[in-house]
């Protein structure tokens, strides 16, 4: 009975080599995160569906996927569970169910997949990871100067040079539409109309702000601030929290100088970023090439609220994995040989040959930190060496009758084609010096717990 | 509006502590497999739901999460996806669809969660994760003998040193019920009642068999062959591909002689292992304070074929991690300071103080490869010493005025007390000496990706 083999629409199957390329960008974005202080957590992938109920708008609500009821109540067509739709909101109620047993200030990062009911597109899946950091607890320009820099060291380790993080705050947004004389109830309508400045350009948001029900005098007075940075402080600063909020983004820029994100943030006041939760600074990942960002985040003092009594701060930035992972593969930006190879060494088997002695061979150099892979089954050499070249493998071992009774280990290097007998008291030290085992580390899941 | 705050029943919030074990106990599981030549593999958490259908039985497809068909459909109560159930299905239904990327032999390691509408109880969870080998295209005992040396070397790098791989053969059973009489038809529910043995015992189990159909005189035949060697020997040779099986489990009995599975795998009659599919070596691991198996495997040459027209051989063994963190916990053989700590050094803050010069230290240390955290607002000392204490943070620093006019900074190991002052130009240096940083290698994630 053969039977459907593709993943379902809009979800991918990760190859070895897929695995690899995302574990390379994840282990760097986690060693990043971790020297910055953040801490990792994990949420479950289902979470009650009444925790993400109302929180993602209109148009999130349609593309969370429902779980349905189990037993009795499946014939109900009722649903209790929904998948995770963001690391945000499990984030919020986590703070809110684990207060007591958190720290003051809870630095976090999460690296987990996310589920959204899209229409699947170019770099648009249903199932995607999301890099997210978040620090709850303090009000402190302290924190976005401390993030901002951690996304700078993170897209600089994994060989971004040429990104722009533009940095603006809600505050002033809101005073410049308050003295547009923009309604503040139009407010979060001319947001997401303001957002895609960088997509439609002036006369589409202009149009489509009117549309939104903005006259069209204060559309084009909003428009005119974001061209003229004088004028911009000018509106800004009459209006209530805009003196404050401009202090805010300057000492922000200022303490920025003193960290890797130096160079990299770049004042924006177009910027709107679409969700309507951020109440303070935002900020947006923007390269050359990209349409559309690598990631993006800000304050948001009151989400952490919905869940609790309590008011508590925050401020977040989540970087979009599925999109660096696109650019670096166009632009060629992964370290040679990343994801391609499956071992280091491939010993061969013959017929009659006794299988113990591969054994033990690939146990000593188990021992000594390589990749080994044993040949399964007793094929002509030929076939052997093809395998191995196709895996990737760097090195083949022959252990022939003939290598036995000189005890000798014939040793192939699969990259430049040379061949030698090696004495078999001495195979395990040459390939570990050959692969670069000999100078890795043997443990390095625990490189960070001491 | 105050909101639950639960994760959903039966599912877990794995707060930063949780995280770094569970972390630790993974890394070493990928780094072993690694060096055993398997490559790492992921798919997606929902599967289409014929995927999943008719693969677990009727009772496993109670536990099966559905997914409701999204938008004009949702009214139907209709699923069209399921979360992913196992991590064995997927692997067959990915060996078909992508058979001709994928290696002749292709070995993989898969460590994702699973979800099962299981009742919640001790250790039982409805998200759980699964480590799976399995090595797919040969049907070599080369593969079972180096599949028990990669389970061992996981459990002993772990510090398990006690435990015992029980193995079995599933023809070796059926020969035996064959030998006892047993029709054919009743072979599957007879296996599922001798699986119990450990936990009912020989009465336990001879009345269930009875239940299920088999004859009492049947029943006492299989189970005194479990009890003499010499019987259930006997007894199975004269059945069909009786001797064969022997011979497979002999064969695999002494390569694991020459692995790191020496001493630790006992040829075990009465193992059945509950699953239909397989045909071949089945193998389950025990520890002395443990009821059930820290995991357990097989060989399954039949499930690949129902995804595609091809049979092709398969071996595989599943390691619970929730299991083996809950009798790491018990026993305590988590090292020392695992999960405990957030950050290597603290830098506090002071009113008045330059921040800026803060976040130059904080970016000298990272770049040492330190985990540095930095105190967001200028709190009293006392406030922020408690703070990194409560933290695991090792070393605090202080800078104030005084410190700053004579070019030095106090270093505090929180650990000791002890306190001293140190000239500026050599903080970094002594922190990573005294933090171990220095030995570290910077770039953990490309371990095995040179």
């Amino acid at each position: 009975m053969a039977q459907q083999t593709r993943p379902a629409r809009g979800m991918r199957d990760f190859l070895p080599e897929d695995v690899r390329r995302r574990d390379y960008v994840i282990g760097i974005v986690k060693d990043v995160y971790q020297r910055y202080g953040f801490e990792p957590l994990e949420t479950p992938a289902l979470e009650n569906i009444e925790t993400l109920t109302g929180k993602y708008g209109e148009e999130g609500s349609k593309l969370i996927f429902k779980v349905l009821r189990r037993g009795e109540h499946e014939s109900s067509g009722e649903t209790d569970l929904a998948l995770r739709y963001d690391l945000t909101v499990p984030l919020a109620r986590v703070v809110a169910e684990h207060r007591g047993k958190l720290p003051k200030f809870f630095k976090r990062y999460q690296i987990q997949p996310v589920w959204r009911a899209d229409r699947p597109a170019r770099g648009r899946f249903r199932e995607f990871y999301q890099c997210d950091v978040d620090a709850i607890g303090s009000r402190s320009p302290v924190v976005e100067a401390e993030m901002l820099a951690a996304v700078s060291e993170v897209l600089q380790r994994l060989g971004f040079s040429d990104f722009t993080i533009q940095l603006n705050h809600r505050v002033l947004l809101t005073a410049l539409l308050n003295a547009a004389g923009i309604d503040a109830a139009l407010h979060a309508t001319a947001l997401v109309a303001i957002d895609k400045l960088d997509k439609i350009g002036r006369d589409g948001v202009r149009d489509d702000m009117v549309g939104r029900g903005v006259s069209s005098e204060a559309a084009t007075t909003c428009l005119e601030a974001f061209e003229s940075p004088d004028r911009f402080d000018r509106l800004v600063a009459q209006e209530e929290g805009g003196a404050e909020a401009r202090q805010n983004v300057a000492q922000i820029m200022e303490l920025v100088e003193a960290t890797a994100a130096k160079g990299h943030v770049a004042l924006t006041p177009r910027l709107a970023r679409g969700l309507s939760y951020y109440t303070g600074a935002i900020m947006e990942v923007a390269v050359a090439d990209l349409a559309g960002s690598l990631g993006g985040g800000g304050r948001y003092d009151g989400l952490i609220g919905m869940f609790c009594s309590e008011q508590i701060p925050a401020c977040g930035f989540s970087l979009g994995l599925e999109r660096i992972l696109v650019v670096m593969g166009e632009r060629g930006m992964f370290p040679e040989g990343i994801g391609a190879s499956a071992a280091d060494v491939m010993i061969t088997q013959f017929e009659g040959e006794p299988i113990d002695e591969a054994l033990v061979l690939a146990r000593e150099l188990r021992d000594a930190g390589l990749r080994v892979d044993v040949y399964p089954d007793a094929d002509k050499l030929g076939k052997q060496f093809k395998y191995a070249a196709a895996r990737g493998v760097t090195f083949v071992t022959v252990a022939g009758a003939d290598e036995h009774a000189r005890g000798e280990v014939t040793m192939k290097n699969m990259v430049t084609g040379e061949q030698s007998a090696v004495p078999r008291g001495e195979v395990v030290a040459r390939l570990a010096e050959a692969t670069g085992a000999a100078s890795r580390t043997p443990h390095p899941a625990s490189r960070h717990d001491p």
